[in-house]
């Protein structure tokens, strides 16, 4: 980016799904696209459980944001954590204290945890949201093992073979899935004290059913392929408490366990609460049709950050409905803030986003997903591979597709996992 | 383990190279075996630079130790940081507050780095050991690129261009002749405000030649590859200072620079220290002839920890000489400690330690390295190609094999690299 250009000047905060899809949607537009986020990658955040439960390596789901635009020769990319906007000065403010000026702002930049008021569990129930955060769920699960191998107390052994994941959505769905076949195929073979055929997986959902996204009869099949695998679903209760030790549910039930996975609600990133605009009470943007803000038809903001109105194919809103917080939509929501900024430099009026849904998908584990497609359900064997070839399909890179598809075919075969790597915590 | 064995117990600390060889030199033995180790995993360390400019990914190098023990069924693999060795009690303490007896035990723990009574310098010139390292080398490596990219002053965007190496041995000379291409080949593109020709890496080595294990011949011929490959290699000088700004070198010379990493000199691990046997100045414990120590022939020592004679085929010391401290080394200190734990349950005596040098290798870059091997020198494609060849060839794990050859195919025919990931430190 020449520094002294005239072009208009488009800053895109986040280099996620929402945001990268806004950067190429602007590659040959008459501005200057200037790309920040906190990391040097995007991550494919669909197999993020996969890295949390060492199937694949960090770097297999990750892409360097700057290499996906390299050919882009209007984007320049910079690592930096936005903390704030002015909206009335059209500026940014960086943690480093740097200022950066804009002429129109996108705004991409996801969700964290909402851990519904009781911020206190999030130490003691991690969730997954980022690479670091599967980093910190495979040390945890991969220690949790070590622990049990060295106790002596059955007791405590058993909490230590115990794990409970919280919330029953397609991110609780896979990681509950996958757990029971890792420690009681790939790890149990390499334990001499501790039997891992004890292993206990909890997965907690405050619904009737798991999967409430999905039709009831798709969900209760989830269901039941999930406690084939070895899943104990509790259904229609709430936690109500969070120990180090162990888990206490509305029911009254006591679950020991040292292990509790977090994937029950989700909050705006916070840098939404300084627009100055109306957020929604999980911190979501409340945007216009176009996804611009009330007031400042300059500023964007797309995905897991905005409540967007799901709209027909003429335009008006879905009474009560909206844009669900999925890749497609985080990637539909910036391609069209790209065409609206686009628009907006041609002096053309803007387009309202219409939400396309593509379809559903839920990997359940080996051999069991399921799939809500226009016009096609589909369960068991054909929608685990219909999963897979999505997945390997939208991953960035093809040695990222080759490496994933290596690493499958690997541990289908075999049961064993890639990465079992326990990060040294001290060094 | 059953827990109520009558059979010598014995333990092994460090899952490395010693440690590892020494648990399977006991594989058929009658004893009880407990392996530990502060990381669950084995690093093959001849690849960590690898890891360290963003070539390979950790998973590609590391190794469950369990795994690696799966089918020894008397070895068990325990995650514990031992912090010392209560020779006469036969018990050693760690860092959880456990204690744990032995009946024989083998010490194979490595060494970290020596700044030489400057160890002010660690935090701003760290060294490559361990994986922890080699991902924070990975982190400051990138990140130096990514700050220079945002830089307006172009004398400190310089200084972030600039990376020094202190010690010209094997892994100053890997780290160097590694870094020109990556970043004027393989980073270059993604950058658009810096210019990534301008980058500069210098070696500082004290003595007159890099290499100095070597013959001189081709010490002189790998000088030459790295200053052809775009390496300042500055020889007979020290370096007086380091700052976070730049380093001082004793002739003088000052050198702006934001990254310097360390390859200079190590320092055994400090529980050594608590053997109360003699050390020498790098805090290696001085063996006996069957690597035990003074006193307690049950007790041995192996690897970087121990400062063992070189002898000849009969046993008899080379004067003056030491077995160095390289992979080899302490792969086969390991077996014969193993082998002399079973000779002593067997009430046999123990055999001298005889380290057999196999052939010194180091690698420069693309095309380059040197090789001298039993009655044969190699220099150029030759000595690279052999170097390639021995490393797929050691790595623990076909499916690593197989991976790393892929990923160096890639980058060899694309110079690009697979692992350009800067994690989130604060996630």
């Amino acid at each position: 980016m020449s520094e002294a250009s005239t072009r208009p000047k488009v800053v895109i905060v986040g280099g996620g799904f929402g945001g990268c899809a806004a950067a190429k949607g602007l590659k040959d537009a008459p501005v200057d696209v200037l790309v920040l986020d906190k990391t040097n990658h995007y991550v494919f955040q669909p197999l993020l459980y996969q890295v949390a439960t060492a199937a694949l390596a960090p770097t297999e789901i990750t892409y360097p944001i700057r290499t996906i635009l390299r050919k882009q020769k209007n984007a320049t990319v910079w690592l930096a954590e936005v903390t704030g906007v002015d909206v009335n000065a059209k500026i940014l403010s960086t943690a480093e204290g740097k200022t950066i000026p804009y002429d129109y702002l996108i705004l991409a930049c996801g969700a964290r945890h909402s851990y519904f008021g009781r911020d206190d569990w999030e130490p003691l129930a991690p969730g997954l949201k980022t690479l670091g955060d599967a980093l910190e769920m495979r040390q945890r699960f991969l220690m949790a093992f070590e622990e049990a191998e060295k106790c002596d107390d059955p007791a405590l052994q058993q909490a230590w073979l115990t794990f409970v994941i919280v919330g029953g959505g397609p991110t609780g769905c896979e990681l509950a899935g996958v757990l029971p076949e890792i420690a009681k195929k790939a790890l149990r073979p390499d334990f001499r004290r501790v039997d891992l055929s004890k292993t206990r997986i909890l997965l907690i959902e405050n619904s009737p059913c798991i999967l409430n996204a999905f039709p009831e009869d798709l969900a209760q099949h989830a269901q039941k392929d999930l406690q084939r695998l070895g899943v104990e679903v509790r259904n229609g209760v709430k936690v109500t408490d969070i120990r180090p030790d162990g888990v206490t549910l509305s029911s009254g039930e006591e679950i020991p366990a040292r292990t509790v996975f977090w994937a029950a609600g989700n909050k705006a990133a916070p840098v939404g609460g300084s627009l100055g605009v109306p957020t929604d009470r999980a911190g979501r943007v409340v945007v216009e049709r176009d996804l611009s803000i009330p007031g400042h038809p300059e500023v964007f903001v797309v995905g897991d950050m905005a409540q967007a109105a799901l709209r027909d194919s003429s335009g008006e809103p879905v009474e009560g409905k909206l844009v669900p917080g999925v890749a497609q939509g985080a990637v539909q929501g910036g391609a069209c803030a790209a065409r609206n900024v686009i628009r907006r430099v041609n002096h053309h009026p803007t387009e309202p986003f219409k939400y396309q849904n593509l379809g559903d998908l839920a990997v359940l584990g080996r051999g069991a997903a399921i799939g809500n497609l226009p016009g096609l359900k589909l369960k068991g064997y054909p929608a685990w591979l219909f999963w897979l070839f999505v997945h390997v399909l939208k991953l960035v890179g093809y040695r990222n597709r080759l490496n994933v598809l290596l690493e499958w075919a690997y541990a289908y075969l075999t049961y064993q996992r890639g990465a079992r790597l326990i990060s040294n915590r001290k060094r």
